[in-house]
């Protein structure tokens, strides 16, 4: 039996084993995806760049491989204001980052990483899976051929890194501060100024002096940003980002390539890390608030009653603006304002009730 | 040429296909594993019993089938409090329940879920995941021969349900009330007497009088449980379970024999069901609430001032106990306090300080 005629018989004989093969290795092979994810984040910052690149990784470990993630940071590929454009063009497959760098294309995103006066980390997570939110959020991405899913969030932020005191809303008049989204908007109805850069360019400007102020997150992140070489004053609590949602945005073609255990595998992965971003931030906040205090002559400053009363008018004023952008928008900003009336007072009756109670009786 | 003999000579002549079919296909075929998951929940319970069954079909889902899960809610295979023998001697894989059930094997296990003046929601994740909570649970969860992980929450409980006013502490003397772990232990140190039931057992207990209160989670958990027909004082906010984790406890033997891509979809789809149990219960609390006073004429008090300088001190006497049961105990609980320092101070600047501004700009 010559070679040729022995492996056509061979062929036919053992078609159960050979179609059993068919099945599985090209299967194997098909099934491994490259994934592109371009991120907002600098590389190996604490806080957001390094929880952006444990989700990559993450991603790629409980596909066993078959995704194939590529991870690269603001800049390395794109600028942190590109990753948008980058993925909804289907030139990456992902983005990680805050959907709220986006308000000028659609005014409906801030929602989906904090307003003013909106939702804490407990309450936006609430809303997003059991309320509504994520089907909202689906329905603004899918105009944009995205899919978005929460994938972090830095919780309640510090009101930011001051070079005076704000001790009335007339403080804020001629202050020029790094702010995004509608938090900027409430500041310049105060009228300050607001600037929108991505992380990796604050401290420059604010050393500078051509921004007076900056927020960015709370003591674990700001500790290093160094903003206290050029702003001694850190305000608490900020009013602009009460629990700011980090997201990964997705081609919707790549999404809709998926099988739905990948697709899963990747949902699972951003609710995970959506609670362990948190988790590592309010596990180090504590810590890196006294070594600012203790080491860096930083001064801790309370907004007293008045500011936040005007924030809270100017803040009115932002959300019926983002309202009047679309139909959309406003049942979004509507629907926000709904889960804060109905899930914030069950938070002022469980979370803060007992956090006072505990504090005051334990000393803390 | 026999069938018999043309098996053995394809056999040989296609030893490269051979060799790649004795690869994928046995390890197709050894990569599924069952696991048998024993819950201390009701089946189809809201909030506790469909989050544990979400969480068992997630795990085959991620897999892709490699862990085939099969899951009994508690009586379908052991009681609920047999749920911990049941695993750890191998007979199932996993159980989904509160680790404070198994006190009486070990002072240690109340931590994980929660102490009377412990940690939130927000505190315990964090303690847990990068404060070191984690490493603790493991050590003690090595003892017994178990690995166990984070799978829900269910945030800061109500204080329970009573069918009197309790208006000075003096009011708990002679109470019997179902209240398990240290909680219990308060109520007893104060005059009542506590009693551990699970979920399935105590309204008839209450109905009948055997009990005189219970606390159970909040209203969303509670609603169900009509509780209400039997008492209607349902007090605010719970010293006992501010912020109850729940856990899957896995049988050591049965963790080490996974690979390390299962070992991680297990660990992601715990991870994600923590978060997920927590946002549906704050989601859907504010409502339910509101339907409890509404519709069942529940009465809605606040404990007081005093109640809870005396929950406070006996608190304080069970912590000292649980310290003094063992060297593991003591590193265990100390653990709890240091974290309740520092994150707890944390919380009191952060969540609390806005949640009560932001309450009281809008009117919420």
């Amino acid at each position: 039996m010559d070679r040729r005629k022995f492996i056509k018989s061979a062929g036919t004989a053992t078609a159960g084993v050979a179609a059993a093969t068919a099945i599985s290795a090209p299967a194997i092979a098909q099934d491994i995806k490259d994934m592109v994810i371009v991120s907002t984040w600098p590389r190996d910052f604490p806080g957001l760049g390094i929880p952006a690149q444990r989700l990559a990784a993450r991603i790629t470990e409980l596909t066993d491989g078959r995704i194939n993630v590529q991870y690269f940071a603001s800049g390395e590929r794109v600028g942190a204001f590109d990753s948008f454009d980058e993925v909804a063009s289907g030139n990456a497959q992902a983005y990680i980052g805050a959907d709220y760098y986006w308000t000028g294309k659609h005014k409906g995103w801030a929602a989906f990483t904090a307003i003013p006066f909106g939702l804490t980390y407990t309450e936006i997570d609430a809303w997003t899976k059991y309320g509504g939110g994520q089907e909202l959020w689906d329905e603004l991405a899918g105009e944009f051929g995205l899919k978005n899913l929460a994938c972090g969030n830095t919780g309640v932020q510090m009101g930011g890194w001051f070079n005076k005191e704000i001790n009335s809303a007339d403080d804020l008049k001629g202050l020029k501060m790094r702010i995004p989204g509608q938090g900027g908007e409430v500041i310049a109805k105060l009228g300050g100024s607001s600037v929108s850069l991505p992380g990796g360019q604050i401290y420059e400007n604010l050393v500078s002096g051509a921004i007076d102020a900056t927020e960015w997150v709370g003591p674990f992140n700001d500790f290093f940003m160094k903003f206290y070489e050029a702003a001694k004053y850190y305000y608490w609590p900020g009013m602009h980002e009460p629990g700011a949602q980090l997201a990964m945005g997705i081609n919707r073609g790549f999404w809709d390539s998926l099988s739905p255990t990948d697709q899963a595998i990747i949902e699972a992965a951003c609710n995970e890390e959506n609670a362990r971003t948190m988790a590592e931030t309010n596990a180090n906040n504590g810590a890196y608030l006294a070594r600012l205090i203790n080491d860096h002559g930083v001064e801790l400053k309370e907004f007293n009653e008045d500011i936040y009363a005007a924030f809270g008018e100017a803040a009115q004023e932002v959300l019926e603006e983002a309202r009047d952008h679309s139909p959309l928008s406003k049942k979004i900003m509507d629907a926000v304002v709904d889960a804060r009336q109905e899930i914030g007072s069950w938070t002022a009756l469980s979370d803060m009730a007992y956090v006072q109670k505990r504090n005051e009786v334990m000393g803390i």
